[in-house]
């Protein structure tokens, strides 16, 4: 009577792992600035909260299984609205991001079979792919050129006989790296070139600074049937907790599949997909204040950062996260010691050990992930603690 | 560039599938008696909603990957009251019972690995095997003796080298039938001599009727590193669209995987856990009323379908729901008709044809599931056009 391999198998969440140390951190009466983990101190829209409140049923019943026809509807319209033609029968909605990239994943591969993602990716692709039995087969990036994707035969050099898919986050969590469209016209050329699928992760599609503009895998409308697109209220609008996402493809038998496995789980959360319908409906204009304040505090953390002597840091386009390298060799290690042996005036800094964002044994030990999900005074107060904790770190270890 | 074996191998739900024909009739303004599903009628009780009005955060955050911890403890304590000693270190709260199944399954079994359950069972767990790459091994049992469970032998006869885990439902959907010690004790001891896990589906345990007591698998301290219950808020307070459900083990290494598997989708919705907590702070008594009502509902209906010639019911032990055999080798098409071609005054009935319910093939064409999750006069209005589109179907097609 043992446990599965694939639950021996899969990862536990990096970044959740040394939460412990920060709990008891905070019990010695510790402030600790959490710029380890993507939760937004935006406040959810108070149109979300509102819709929540008036929910106006008596039975809180189940839904349709790809999600109420209004929302797809609302999402069909937001990506129109990006001139891409989409109707509500493109749209799934699912239980987060999350169960989006598992649907995606089991759509397109059998146990055993690969997709092939540009390292370092959002850990939780590793836990999916453990669920079901997909194997990641990773694409080394690199802090020194800003994770820019390499070489096409590079890439190709990946491609097996077992591999169903490719899938681009962009704007990219954890490297906050946007693709170009001449990276994007080479990853789409060798998809067709040995008949892959497309899954393009795009939940931080509004966040992306110094006026450039996110380019979606759905604005090509020849390879329209190999594109599945993750998508997501959870940054968006604030929302992580609503666990509201979506699978949009205009791929009908990717549809079709997609529908059976979301059948199999009856319905996404009724309550919060009113929430969400009711954040469609806001006014675009909503993205501009926060897309500034995420670029504010982008600046912010790269000045607070660049010039620390021994690192190595590039500044992202995008989403609202850096991978730092750092003159450490073990950075988990250093992380939890921020937590468990230093502080600043009663004040230390979570941030996260990039390892758990490779799958590339030994790759990431000596990076970390920072998110800029705090407002600009905190995340000034957290680079000054950072950068004591590091140098103390560094003069007691190194 | 196809779509995956195991996307193209699950099953589509068989119970939704039909639902575009019940949308033509109520198109063409017939009135259509829903007992095809397990949507109960019942409010949901108002301490749910208004915790859900007053969430009271202002940002709509990630929680807990487990769940929140006063919602764990809450469930702990419940079943406490039941003299089952659990504590909030033994649940998980999933995303519905679906969840809850799907991590069951994949902690318990790899690819290929084989999970045995009488038959009829829950169609999810077809959605969910196929999603982990599970085989389900059927136990065929039978409307004849109210789906009692056979001879410990013919269980026996189901365990290979590939049997990982036995699943009971109990109080039983589709049959309503609640196993009695006897045949939970053989169950128990081949589980102890095959080394197997049991998988506990335990989300009806409240809807027991002639004063009755359901036994839950947890109450068997000698195997407790065994037993994986399956939980869920959705039919216990009427709360289907909240997708809160809950694993629940006191097996650590089990725990553990399952902590793995929920971390890498994040965490379950926030605000419906909220709504979940203040249903389980309700007085106990809160069930009584429904379990009466439930068991009213079961007795029209049983004496409404026990005198139909032809047909082949028995009176469940629990649950909401019946198997009954009809004189047709086909009920899909029965069902489809009754839709279709079918009206007494208006109005028509939607069954659930129990062929979905079945993995063997070619079992259960003659069956469908009724669910009495209507009021006492709709349910016997219900009966009424049931039985005149019976009689008329018999006429025409046999």
């Amino acid at each position: 009577m043992n446990i599965s391999q694939r639950g021996l198998a899969i990862q536990e969440s990096p970044i959740r792992k040394l939460k412990p140390y920060a709990d008891d951190a905070i019990k010695r009466g510790i402030r600790v600035y959490f710029i380890n983990i993507g939760q937004p101190d935006i406040i959810t829209p108070e149109p979300v909260w509102e819709a929540i409140r008036n929910y106006g049923e008596e039975v809180l019943s189940y839904g349709p299984a790809q999600g109420f026809l209004e929302l797809r509807q609302a999402i069909a319209d937001y990506f129109v609205d990006y001139n891409i033609p989409l109707t509500a029968e493109n749209v799934i909605i699912t239980v987060g991001g999350s169960e989006a990239i598992h649907f995606s994943f089991s759509v397109v591969a059998d146990p055993g079979e690969e997709v092939i993602i540009p390292e370092p990716f959002y850990t939780n692709y590793n836990g999916y792919a453990a669920c079901a039995n997909v194997r990641i087969v990773p694409l080394a990036l690199h802090v020194e050129d800003g994770f820019r994707l390499p070489a096409s035969e590079e890439i190709e050099a990946k491609i097996s006989p077992k591999t169903r898919a490719i899938l681009l986050c962009s704007p990219n969590n954890p490297t906050g790296t946007v693709y170009t469209e001449e990276e994007l016209d080479r990853v789409i050329d060798l998809a067709v070139k040995h008949e892959l699928f497309l899954i393009s992760d795009e939940v931080y599609k509004e966040f992306v600074y110094d006026g450039a503009k996110h380019k979606s895998l759905l604005e090509y409308e020849d390879i329209k049937d190999r594109v599945i697109v993750v998508d997501s209220i959870s940054k968006r609008f604030s929302c992580c907790g609503a666990r509201v996402g979506a699978v949009i493809t205009r791929n009908a038998d990717v549809y079709q599949a997609v529908l059976k496995f979301a059948q199999a789980r009856l319905c996404p959360p009724s309550i919060e997909q009113k929430g969400a319908l009711a954040a469609y409906r806001m006014e675009r204009s909503y993205f501009d204040a926060i897309r500034e304040e995420y670029q504010r505090r982008r600046d912010v953390l790269y000045e607070g950062l660049k010039d620390i002597p021994g690192i190595v840091v590039h500044k992202p386009q995008g989403a609202f996260y850096f991978i730092v390298k750092l003159p450490i060799k073990d950075c988990e290690h250093f992380v939890r010691w921020m937590l468990t042996d230093f502080e600043l005036d009663k004040e230390t800094v979570m941030v996260a050990p990039a390892q758990g964002f490779y799958s590339t044994p030994g790759r990431g030990e000596d990076e970390v992930r920072i998110a800029y999900v705090l407002k600009e005074p905190d995340l000034k107060r957290a680079i000054t603690v950072f950068r004591a904790g590091l140098d103390k770190y560094l003069s007691l270890f190194s």
